[in-house]
């Protein structure tokens, strides 16, 4: 039997994120012990390698656990427990694979994991507390992840779109996968972005947009090989590798006559094309489908429901261990604006609450947050917590579509905590957080920017949507400072508290902050069109998209009112039904979400709505500009060039919130009539 | 000496438009003489040949005029009077060398040519006439084109341009002339567009974009073999080739340092390229330049004035009779919407009056037929008639960008024929048909579409240009008729007063009825941005272009007097000045273009603004309406595919009609709360 042996921490030129050699200090400079075998150990071997080698410590590595351990002079031990290394085998996320404990005793401090994945996570556990973790005794502690898939989606194109681009809503640069085409076959940069995600907490990889076009196709069958070389790259950083298909496979890459999700012929053809998938990728984690949706194909041309839609995919990767992925994002995308009766937002819930338990174990429903599209301010959507019988999903959008491109400071973390920590049930009922038995689903914001998205802070949201999966209860303020320590490594730095302070500051606020300038109280969807950056008030008020304000020269909003409304309120159960019915109760907010009010309307916050609209307006501009000095102060205490990239981009914020101001500002004024009560400047 | 021999018509499988076979029968039916040498009279030849093949004719050619004309059988004498032929030697349009003569006298018709250009001209009015060339006695009437230039501007692209594809505001299809970054070659397709153009009366095409992108600079240099080849295939229809250029140029072909106009380098590379152009093109018409305009570079960068940048490019053509066609549309496009003091309407008339006389006389001021941009309605540039020692062509859109992107029926002879009799001065000052002493500019609507034009009826704008170039002075609906003779030859189809009705009633009221259900009152740009199809109130309302309507609860429109807006109806000449200072003087479909007013004042019409928005927007789509059902019963009359295509293009422009009434009445209803008088619907 030859000793085993350390896999190489992989290399690259961009930016170390997270993971820069000083977080590796407190580790590295410790006498540590390796005990295990099998890929996922070999890298844990490899992390504690390259930090000792870096900071003076020693490395040993053991194939089995050593049972005399206080014999030897060990600071640290990180010994696999479980028999299973956890890449090889079914497809499956268990969880238990990836619990690690932790104790602090007699000078030394024992990891132990129940798997390679688990051992994993332990490690960059102990990197996160730093010294900390060879500190006072700690008491024997499991931490296991509370949801089992914490997974990104990427909307990366092979092609380039003639419209979307390498990456649809993407701002970070070209595709880490894919380029004009092909593969991109950068396997080192695909190997450190595993080391990444698995660092914050990420176990899966979907690696191609959801709207699956001609070329992309075909990465299901002929090209199949392509997906195999990426989910080879992640797999030693215990990141499986997901793929979205098209529904009209069987049509389009079969040369079947159809797609029904009830025939036999087609039902056949997912069966052999999955076998063939898992022949290349044993441990692939399933498939990700938008069907029905905004011009992809889906069930509904054969007159089957979603169910029957996401079973067919379903059956195909049980055999296996896989699991579909099947978006709820499903709604007419051809509205008629003219129509008031229609709701874009009640879409999701009517289409999929009648399935509710019709769904096949390894089918898990993927849920937007919000009942529209990741908007700066929505509701939670009242399908999580409705299909009591079906594992949900909740989709987040870590890149910033709609909340600055990357080139807004919009630190997310906040609001996908509320959205976690959300009750749609009445008193101690579970949290959003609790329900998502089917994971949390981040869309990637990273791309092959030197920063990895674009804006350097913006890194920050990639870090916490693997933190908030794996402990959606966490305090987000306590992520960003996780994130803050690890990137920025404060310590080493000439002022290390007003560092500290000066990133919090930034930060913390932002989301808020950017809720401010833009539209007002829950409103949303005031962008331009298409690109979705900028103000444009009427942008989609006359489109065929659903996202209506219906702003007058009286008043603006939406009625989603059982009463008088389009009844959207009355899907969510109570407390909620009856707290959202009447603008009385109605959280500001979510107010106009929710109601249509006249200008005049009283908050409870005590003023009226256009004065809301004018002050926030003016304040969010005013804390940009704030963020944006306390950002200059901080020059001199972290890398000259990333200071700069913020910098720069922080020019862009200021003027892109003053646009937003004035054009919101006018556009209410030019509508109500309304002076701002303060006098200030408004066109 | 070998007898003269006939030019082949050119063939090619598009719609042969306005010279079908049937239009030659009266012509083709005669014993015709064609008298005369060289390239155009080969022409002329050639068309006499095919029409005599095709019915029965004979066509007999002589090198020199013939003068016992009457002892011989002929009813028709094409002959050449001039000497010259007039494709050799000097590239200046001389418009003697296009003036032709007929007489009939004693059974025959006799036209003679002063010139090769004139000899063709002849010959399609002889086409136009039809057997009214062969009836009663004319006396001798000799016909010349008013203006000397008639020219097309291509904004075709030899790469596809990443946001303006093939041809930019193309709709027509790709380019006639370039694919894919090159020619195309197809060279009996041009020849058959310059057959057309020349039946037409177009004399001049520029066959690139006035947006000069990387790969098009090179036409002027290393590809300027590809237009020579172009120029050769158009010159025997007697058309120039023109080509747009960048004032970059010496930087980005010649690798000077400067292009500043006053530099003796740049002056002699400009000297020297303009004379490789016309070693390959010995009848090249001139340079097209777009100038310190939309990102176009141009003279401001080195502090010169654009005399000085014409002048540069007017004195290296000097040499060789070339023209240059210096763009006016020279405006701030980074404008700041919240500064009202900036008005995009006044720019031509500030960069450019002082400038008068400074011109050298071979440069040509193009100036855009109203200030803004192509608007279905807009007042007369005031730089029309401002400069009075500076030679002016008068641009128009015949690509249909504002007024329907050539899916609506649009028919823009009617409204050029406006603007041709307009009279800058008092009384009975000249009109702008005959100010514009540097020609009619069209931007093309021509692409290799089937139809050329994409909707077949759309071709009428191409004709129109020709026609009103020729003959500034003349009735649109009588240039319509023209067209709708030759194109549908009415009298070859059963019923062919119904045909002709029918087709009058869909063409000659289609601009006003574009513009009942578009933006009102002259107001102007409220279209979709970038692609500007389909409405879009607020969609430049808060953009840096400059097109602004400023509609707010009480009043709408652009105050541009001078007692209390932007002075630019200061810009005009009496009587225009005080006419257009004044809402009582100012008349009702420009009044938002210069005054804004509240939404109850009361039009000339009696009506108030916002009852005149109602009213004309449900009219615009009956008229619509009504003009598809004219459109269906003239089945049987035509062509079945033509037919078939423009009565498809029908329900796109009611759909679209439908769509512009909705927006704008529910935007003017929801700023001012008036409900329409008649209680129509309004969302």
């Amino acid at each position: 039997m030859t000793a085993p042996a350390a896999r190489p921490v992989p290399r690259t030129d961009a930016d170390p994120a997270w993971l820069p050699p000083e977080a590796f200090r407190a580790l590295g400079s410790r006498r540590v012990l390796v005990c295990g075998t099998g890929d996922l150990t070999d890298t844990v071997h490899g992390e504690v390698d390259a930090a000792c080698a870096e900071f003076g410590g020693t490395a040993v590595r053991a194939a089995v656990a050593d049972h005399r351990p206080y014999d030897r002079p060990y600071d640290l031990v990180l010994r696999l427990d479980g028999t299973a290394d956890g890449t090889a085998g079914g497809a499956e996320h268990r969880a238990d694979d990836e619990a690690f404990t932790l104790v602090r005793e007699r000078g030394r401090t024992t990891v132990s994991g129940a798997g390679g994945r688990g051992l994993l996570h332990g490690l960059f556990h102990v990197v996160r507390l730093g010294e900390a973790a060879f500190g006072a005794d700690r008491p024997p502690v499991t931490h296991r992840p509370a949801l089992a898939t914490r997974m990104l989606n990427h909307w990366d194109n092979v092609a380039v779109h003639p419209v979307m681009g390498q990456v649809e809503r993407g701002y970070a640069g070209g595709s880490l996968f894919w380029r004009d085409g092909r593969a991109r076959g950068d396997l080192d940069r695909v190997r450190a972005y595993g080391r990444l995600l698995a660092a914050c907490g990420i176990n899966a990889v979907c690696v191609n947009n959801v709207n699956v076009h001609t070329t992309e196709a075909h990465l299901l069958t002929d090209r199949i090989g392509e997906v195999a070389a990426l989910a080879d790259a992640l797999r030693p950083y215990g990141i499986r590798a997901h793929l979205s298909v098209t529904f009209a496979a069987p049509l389009v890459l079969g040369g079947l006559g159809t797609a029904d999700p009830l025939d036999a012929s087609v039902r056949a053809w997912w069966a052999a094309a999955t076998a063939r998938v898992y022949a290349a990728i044993p441990d692939f984690g399933g498939y990700v489908v938008k069907a029905d949706s905004e011009g992809q194909p889906g069930p509904f041309a054969y007159g089957r429901s979603h169910a029957d839609g996401a079973n067919l995919l379903a059956d195909a990767l049980a055999p296996h261990g896989g699991t579909v992925y099947w978006r709820a994002f499903v709604y007419n995308h051809r509205q008629d604006w003219r129509d008031r009766t229609t709701d874009r937002a009640r879409a999701a819930y009517d289409h999929f609450v009648p399935l509710d338990g019709a769904f096949r174990d390894n089918a898990v429903l993927q849920v937007k947050h919000g009942p529209v599209d990741f908007q700066p301010r929505e509701p939670v959507s009242p399908v999580i917590g409705a299909l009591p019988r079906t594992r949900i999903a909740v989709e987040v959008q870590a890149t910033q579509e709609y909340t600055g491109q990357q080139r807004h400071v919009c630190a997310l973390a906040p609001m996908w905590s509320e959205v976690l920590g959300f009750r749609p049930g009445a008193g101690a009922s579970p949290t959003v957080g609790e329900l998502a038995r089917g994971g949390l689903v981040a869309v990637s914001n990273a791309g092959d920017d030197p920063y990895w998205t674009g804006h350097p802070l913006a890194q920050a949201n990639l870090y916490a949507a693997g933190r908030l999966g794996a402990r959606p209860g966490a305090d987000p303020h306590a992520v960003l400072d996780e994130w803050i320590e690890l990137t920025f490594t404060p310590d080493t730095c000439p002022d290390p508290e007003r560092l500290r302070a000066g990133l919090r500051a930034v930060l913390r606020g932002s989301w808020r902050t950017y809720e401010k300038y833009t539209a007002p109280l829950g409103v949303g969807f005031m962008v331009q069109p298409g690109h979705h950056y900028g103000p444009s008030a009427d942008g989609y008020e006359y489109s065929p998209w659903g996202t209506y304000h219906f702003a007058d020269r009286d008043g603006v909003g939406v009625d989603r009112s059982r009463a008088t409304g389009t009844g959207y309120a009355g899907q969510y159960a109570e407390p909620w039904a009856t707290l959202y019915e009447s603008p009385a109760t109605c959280p500001d907010e979510l107010l106009l979400f929710f109601h249509h009010v006249p200008y005049g309307h009283v908050l409870h916050s005590g003023t009226t709505v256009v004065q809301h609209i004018y002050d926030t307006h003016f304040e969010g501009v005013a804390e940009a500009a704030a963020a944006r000095d306390i950002w200059t102060s901080l020059a001199g205490l972290m890398d000259g060039a990333r200071h700069a990239r913020v910098a720069e981009r922080y020019e862009e914020q200021l003027r892109g919130a003053r646009e937003w101001r004035d054009h919101i500002n006018s556009y209410f004024f030019r509508k109500s009539g309304v002076p701002d009560a303060r006098g200030r400047p408004i066109h």
